[in-house]
């Protein structure tokens, strides 16, 4: 079996690499997916359709041509990692782990311990917490690759 | 028909108590539910099951006895309305919102126009967007009574 | 049992009241249903949100807001009724025939004879075609009174 | 990820040709499928079951069979594109996206602006609206390819 | 709870009137349904449409109005009894049991012991095979009012 | 696209064969899949599990056996043919049909004319009646191959 | 809202009637419901339709027809509280547990510490583990009633 | 068709081993999956994460990553064989077969007779319960190779 897995949230470090390269050095099956990381080309996503000039509706067309993408891959996942940085609202990523809860795909958080009270609710639906890449990465060999 | 109408977000201010007095104004046929907005007792939620003194676990025991009641009132909603303020991380508003999504059930987000860019993705798939606890009035006005 | 069946379509001719008589004087237990009929209204729906110059926009503003409604009914609903009058697009009542097509609600087709061909998709979903209010009554009397 | 992709509606002129041609050129991973575009072939779909005089069912006869078709193609595609042109009644489409937007599959439609009106509805459910084959293909190039 | 059971198949004997005088005695909280079992009247449903000449559609029409009714009764019932007599076909009681079987909605069948091979199917997806009504009756007591 | 279509019923005449050879002659990319065919080996199915005396219960037993393939088969399925012949009861046919209806599966029946009446419901359901295997393999081909 | 609680498992002790004495209390607005928990009765519960000699068959029959009042009740159910105690295999427990799971209903388990290790899995898909019936009352009434 | 067969439950004896072998000889097309049957792996399974002092946590944090896992492969399978042995408590193996029965997922018991009793709702919702490896491999070669 090939897993699908999708990486969800912050896009401002490199936690989706690490993770990737980490799998790739086990070589395990995985698929990895993800919405459109460049920020600018995401928030563009819906220009190409006529630009406009609200930007309630500039971010509105956007943001539904990248639903396109996240809802289908999303869908198609069997896991998601879902990842908190510091930085920024980042409630997009939080709503990915509400859409995962309520599909029933599991899915793993990926954050720091000072921010475990804000996050009760998105972790308490969460399959497991990691605090870095590399657990991430371990809890991905243990699941796919141990006997 | 009565609806069910589901509250979720920000309990630091009185947009609960504004909505449903707005509708008992019209008289309109609603019942409201919500998660416990009494932020001590929520947080206490788990405690009765023997406290912690891990800060993750006492969080995770609290967070999943509330997801008993959220979970169950939303799953049983025909909407909702998700509320973001301008503090805090607020993640479990974006998470419901995601849940209501994969769902299929309708919401309505209530939130100030400074924060329309961090919210794209969560008002990309509300059925609207309202700043005041007056216009989501309007618009269960509307939706239930209108002939 | 008491039976919710929604009316869907054409606003300009009385086939609705007619039905719901038709019903009443059988004594039949049915909730009807509809969309908003008022059509000033319903394209007006959104505008208390915020009014958008933008005719798009403001058009989409008011469809999911009248969404809200619509799609509520009609996934409440045992039966609908589906309507198409010899004017105008009337997009909206295919696009509740084929909504139903996909939930696996039952349907009636209430149109004449002369744009069977075109209909001919809508129709081959349907569980009856009737050119009359009469007969809808008709079929609602077997459907929900008959020993 | 292949993608499946839907083609749904007009069928007097070219845009499946210049979507189609327009993801080859980038290469995109799609399958594309459609319903039988030959009128006639699809108006006689049925006859091969024994020919009915009746209009009407031998329309029905047909439709049944077309829709195995394309409710099995509908129903194993990740995203649809409806497309209206300016003649005929293409309610056939508007049923396709109501199908779509029960079972939650993404759909951009496809239509110039002097149809918004009458479309708000099924505007209203799509994930974008296009004007022109050449944006589908940047939408889809976007949603496949980007980065 | 009340229990909502539907009764299908053989419409020659008085099975039917049997468990439900039983079940009354028993004071059992049950909501009975059925088909429509008059032969004629069943025959006859769709001819207030329009009656055809040819005997495959007027019996599709007909066969159409009525499953109307019995599908929205059988999706909502909590239990079917599925009754198999000694005379004819009785493929329309196979077919609800094959629905039963598929919605997970558990039912009985009601048949003597000499058909028990050509329904090795059907009752193999059954949850229970009773030979008299009384018998039914005894589950039904037992399953509703056992403490 | 491949599809998979099972063949229900008959088991004592060549439809399957005429099927079968009638789609390999135009090359359709068509999985065939069909319950146990071979009567003797199907009645003993769950003899290896211990061999009961009671003839209910070896039924039941070898029964359940079966149903692990056709039940999975028929999930996995895009399209049935439902063939009922002139003889036997054939409840696991109509069984198979009705179990086809509940999941949205569609089916095509392939029966004589003089069975219409008693398979009414059965035909309601289904997406086309053919009377020949030949008929079937130009639906089939029609349905995968026509442009 | 009415909440349906399933309680699930021991039947040798009154933690049944504890937690449903503890809700009375409060007032909490709960319909409890279970599986037969007269031991004979239960295992008797097939013997009306004929009573087999093998074992394994008279209790195949009995578990059938517990299982329609089971299966329907737990689906029904809003929560369910599963009870493991000191004795006895208890696997129909730990089955209804896995039941809950599957369909995303939220259940409370209720043992002794000294069972941690073999519950873990039924714990780990638990909203909750309580210790005591006091405590599963509390939890109800922070659920149901807590403002 | 390959099919997913999963092999749940008792970890101590080499039954997993027999039905491979067995299924290998027969060349059958079927992709096995199980938990982790490496008793110290598995319940170490959370270390990484952060090892707990508190046994109930450390057990839930290593239950949970195993679900990903077990979860993902049962809902992925088209069988699962459950097998019980004469040790230990095995809720986890009645928690799977109740999963599967929710999922409608078809399993297979396997266990000797002294344990018929308390695994009678168990065996209710199997389709087969089998005494040894050796039937198991029966069962799947009939199912899945059988003409």
């Amino acid at each position: 079996m090939e897993w699908n897995v999708y990486l969800s949230g912050e896009i401002h470090t490199d936690w989706r690499e690490k993770i990737i390269a980490g799998c790739e050095e086990h070589n395990l099956p995985i698929n990895f997916s993800s919405a459109v990381t460049n920020h600018e080309a995401s928030d563009a996503a819906g220009d190409v359709l006529g630009k406009d000039e609200n930007n309630f509706w500039r971010d509105h067309k956007s943001a539904k041509v990248n639903a396109i993408r996240i809802k289908t891959l999303l869908e198609n996942s069997d896991l998601a990692v879902v990842r908190f940085g510091d930085k920024y609202k980042q409630w997009n990523a939080a709503f990915d782990a509400g859409f995962c809860a309520a599909l029933g795909t599991p899915y793993i958080t990926l954050h720091d311990e000072d921010i475990i009270h804000p996050l009760k609710e998105v972790d308490a639906a969460a399959m497991a917490w990691a605090q870095t890449p590399e657990q991430v990465v371990e809890v991905l060999k243990y699941t796919i690759a141990q006997k």
